[in-house]
């Protein structure tokens, strides 16, 4: 997993990196195309999907340079038997919480297993890859460097939602490929705010307000309408039967998002009256 | 084959649920970037790939849930040896019809074979690609579910282009990566109407009409001009030589186009004076 | 390599014919983005890439159809062992020559190796990638077709930058998935130039005149600032920290730019002051 992207040959030339000195490994791309340098990000997609990965070893190169230079980079040894190469600024951190937590981990540091005169920009090629193509062909994780404390690790602490009474303030967590948008919310959660499977809720973002019903999935509307229903991770997606919520709202990743209920016993708002709704 | 994009992990999740059941499968990628639930559009692209591809199990996921939920999966041998594993919507049917017919098909119903609560709305990680994992491991296809009769499964019907007088009536049936506009029309059906390798033909799209060559390739009209010739699959595409065909006509998949000789007898149209185009 | 794009089957159908032929075979995708028909981008990106796959056969196919057909084919081994299979067009020139140049080269004429009835709309997939198959299969060079010299093989000629007294006449290389702008310069060559690393430098592109730093990395200045360093593969580049530098100068591929030392006794030309700049 980077942010390398598919438009270039950073991803093929880490494959060709990692063939050449470990010709037997296999290799599956799990996704390059994460924003640039979004660490919050990458951790939340590789935790929605590290449970449905092969044991092995997960390299997730995200990193920002600053003036101080690259981030170190770590090998972690989760408690399932997995290992994460990453660098250490919690990138890879909700992913090993995931499998149970760090059991030893070690500083990327001995010069030996990279490639000659690595970058500082391009640090997958010249000491990542390198590295897991090592550690796939059996070398011990101490080799790549000093053991450290698995606490001092860098983790990333994903904003969680409220829940104020009737109504669950938070955010949107991605946005996928069909333009659905997943909140910080789980559907406890919003029964915890008295919104139940079945209700009508509103939704506040960015100025607007809808009405939606709260539905097992948005095949359950009709095609173009919009429902709060729940993805494939279990947590409440806001989504529009054959089209994209994403454009219809005019939301992106981490855009403040409110649902409530929409009160029983008053007026509902029809969608068509909704308030700057394109 | 899917529409899951490769901008996000749904891909990379699938190849690791595989991974993980059959390690030892080759896994190719054939296409992710299906638009969204466009059945049609996978049906093409499959038929128009499946007979360059390894007998194998073919992988097709391209659905749209509506309110009754989602569309029953099915395992169908064709009668070549290769497996389809597709939502029995019609996706895979051009596919396995191009590989001889069905001779046995399966109703996928075996929960056994799923990950644990599968979701409605992520059925290739919870379904299909552990399904076709086993499978690949040597699972005999009547393990998936009951057997059901080839005859009952749906499929898509493409539409045919239509020969009137020395008219040929049709649609874009694909528009590929360089903007070259497929037609759901061959060179036969041309002659059918009287219109023959190297004719000027006249193509009325979008309310406009343009003249061009009826050539072998693209390559034989000079840089930037447009031609009506024979694409990779010997159906008859528009291209411009090193442009965009699709931008220059502005049409998308599904747009009808009439193809017809020019008037042998009469003033040919410059295309410089041809209305409305930009 | 090719020009296929990864939004349609081109690379899977590929992928496909070689899988048929040579089952056992390991492919890396190295990039399917270059820009159609843009034999210099794919020339460059492959130099670039080249030095860090495993020695393999190389399969790049990015071509342009003219009035007298394709571009012959030709196989061509590189003094380290590795094998290049390409159209004659100089595509894959740079890559061969950094790997100490050609020692023999076949042209692909054999056409028992082919798919039969090729095309000459996708030969990638009617010539290349059987032929790739076979001589991934043991199939001895020779048997594609006749020995060519290799001094007539076609090369690309890479555009190099000019040295005038105190000033870099060059143009962008390249523009990455970040949009970063790698220039045809080193740092040698600047230092020819007397501009020196931590030097204050004046880039002249598009009529514009940009001030900026010659940093190490993009680390070096703050957020969303510009910077001249060096890339990934030591050439000179602008780049942005989390930014894209080639929205932000309006460059492409080919665009001609002027690097110069800031007059060291002159006043210094602040940012916020350049004519043009959004």
């Amino acid at each position: 997993m980077s942010d390398y992207g598919v438009d270039g040959a950073c991803v093929g030339v880490c494959h060709g990196i990692i063939a050449r000195h470990a010709p037997d490994a296999r290799v599956i791309d799990l996704c390059h195309s994460i924003a640039p340098q979004d660490i919050g990000q990458a951790a939340v997609t590789l935790v929605g999907a590290v449970g449905y990965l092969p044991r092995g070893i997960h390299l997730v190169v995200v990193e920002q340079l600053d003036a101080s230079g690259y981030t170190r980079g770590v090998v972690a040894r989760a408690a399932d038997g997995s290992t994460f190469v990453a660098p250490d600024n919690g990138v890879a951190s909700l992913g090993w919480e995931a499998l149970g937590g760090v059991e030893e981990a070690y500083e990327i540091s001995n010069p030996d297993l990279w490639l000659p005169l690595p970058t500082a920009v391009f640090r997958g090629r010249d000491v990542y890859a390198p590295v897991v193509a090592r550690l796939a062909t059996g070398l011990p994780p101490a080799d790549v460097g000093p053991r450290i404390d698995p606490g001092e690790l860098v983790v990333v602490e994903p904003r969680v939602c409220h829940v104020d009474d009737d109504h669950v303030h938070g955010e949107v967590l991605s946005v996928d490929h069909f333009g659905n948008l997943s909140l910080n919310m789980t559907r406890a959660e919003l029964e915890a705010a008295g919104i139940l499977l079945g209700d009508r809720v509103e939704v506040r973002a960015d100025g607007r307000l809808l009405t939606m019903p709260f539905a097992h999935t948005y095949g359950e509307v009709p095609l173009g309408e919009i429902a709060l229903c729940e993805d494939a991770l279990r947590q409440v997606m806001i989504a529009v039967n054959c089209g994209r919520a994403a454009e219809v709202l005019r939301l992106r990743r981490g855009d403040a998002v409110v649902v409530a209920q929409v009160p029983r016993d008053g007026a509902r708002i029809p969608v068509s009256a909704v308030r700057g709704l394109a």
